[in-house]
């Protein structure tokens, strides 16, 4: 147990664009062995690799993918082998990631990691919509839920968030959104609550649904999403100078 | 309005340590030609800039600072005069940054401008401290809120977040640390929830206060700080290893 030479480190891997890694995670992924990787991170992310890098998807995909307790032990040994390993998941790894879980399985055999943040779609992906998450007069505070979880466990309490007022984010919840909706509805959120559904955010797969909340259920929207919930999420901040121009020149 | 040849990019500073900006960011900095930025951005980062870039402070401290209507012109006229200018903010421009009314400010000029996210510090700070901020079991949600805000608008929910059940994750609140720990606690949180408050995260300034809830308002917090509250606020998982390690080892 104290021999370990190798170094790993979790890293987030941001929404998708690699222009959004961090400084040190481009660099850490670019020095790595190897490189352990779910399944939501990018091509273009792990193109930065060295070509002679060992690159490993552990992607959880629904009934697919590696165990949980599998990967904790694949991180050990590769660390025991004195490797450099970026284990790489999208987003930021304290941030749904399950990072918190993997720091404290290493810990226990006597592995310390590093943890380098990363950009979490749960502000890029509207960001990359022209949604701020909070915008004064309009939202106070944002909420960061996922709608995948395992059965019966954490309950979200989804009629305090809808009293709460804020922005809700949803990640990973595209298959629950009709329940998500309707608890929310339930909860006394508004039926005409802009939704917005960035699919694929920052990357050329981009595509945009808006729809109130009473449709959400309804409306096409394509896994894996982002989904935001409340006022802001009518907006688009970064279209609007051509929009004020287009009315103007017509007037 | 037509002949605006400048750029402009609202770009988000992370939480202080320059390798955590974008690879984006870092980009956009060492290009420009004026840099606009807050108070609460790092030297590091600055020193990103070119030597014969100009800086322009218009940080807002308690009593000081631009007005936000000016900093609105500057920008303009900044982009009317063909600059490369970046408009850089602590953490990320959307996540209480006031990105989305610079970029509706700038839109009404006609101008448009890019938004470039950053690392918030409502995630890096607790991850500094070796807190995720979710965590299977123990919190399924985080709320981002910030205690800083104008008389009477934008009330927030606290009674609301403290039947969440979430993380909850509090900006630039410590001169209100003692109002807001008491109005979660008369909604209804257990006064011996764990409370982490981290100052300049990630710096070399770094330093994190422990407290429960019930003594967060006699604790001594230094400002600037990011205050994480809920059961993960008691973990620090990168410490985790050395701490089982010693335990081992003196049994």
């Amino acid at each position: 147990m104290n021999n370990v030479h190798g170094h790993i480190a979790l890293v987030g891997a941001g929404p998708g664009d690699p222009d959004l890694l961090t400084v040190r995670a481009a660099r850490l992924i670019a020095e790595a062995d190897v490189v352990v990787h779910d399944a939501l991170v990018g091509d273009g992310v792990l193109a930065l690799a060295r070509a002679d890098a060992e690159l490993i998807d552990v992607g959880k995909r629904p009934g697919h993918g590696v165990a949980q307790d599998l990967i904790n032990v694949l991180l050990a040994q590769l660390a025991r082998d004195g490797k450099r390993v970026v284990r790489l998941k999208g987003g930021d790894p304290f941030v749904f990631g399950r990072g918190g879980e993997e720091a404290v399985a290493l810990a226990q055999e006597g592995i310390a990691c590093e943890v380098v943040p990363g950009i979490t779609s749960a502000v890029a992906a509207p960001a990359a919509a022209g949604i701020p998450v909070t915008y004064r007069g309009l939202s106070a505070s944002v909420t960061i839920v996922t709608g995948h979880r395992s059965h019966g466990e954490d309950p979200v309490n989804w009629a305090a968030l809808a009293q709460a007022g804020g922005t809700i984010v949803v990640l990973m919840g595209v298959a629950q959104r009709g329940e998500i909706a309707a608890a929310l509805l339930a909860g006394g959120m508004s039926p005409g609550t802009p939704v917005a559904a960035i699919h694929r955010a920052t990357t050329d797969g981009q595509d945009i649904v808006r729809c109130p909340l009473v449709e959400l259920a309804a409306a096409e929207v394509r896994s894996p999403a982002t989904m935001v919930i409340g006022p802001v999420a009518a907006l688009d901040v970064t279209a609007l100078a051509q929009v004020l121009k287009n009315s103007t020149s017509s007037t």
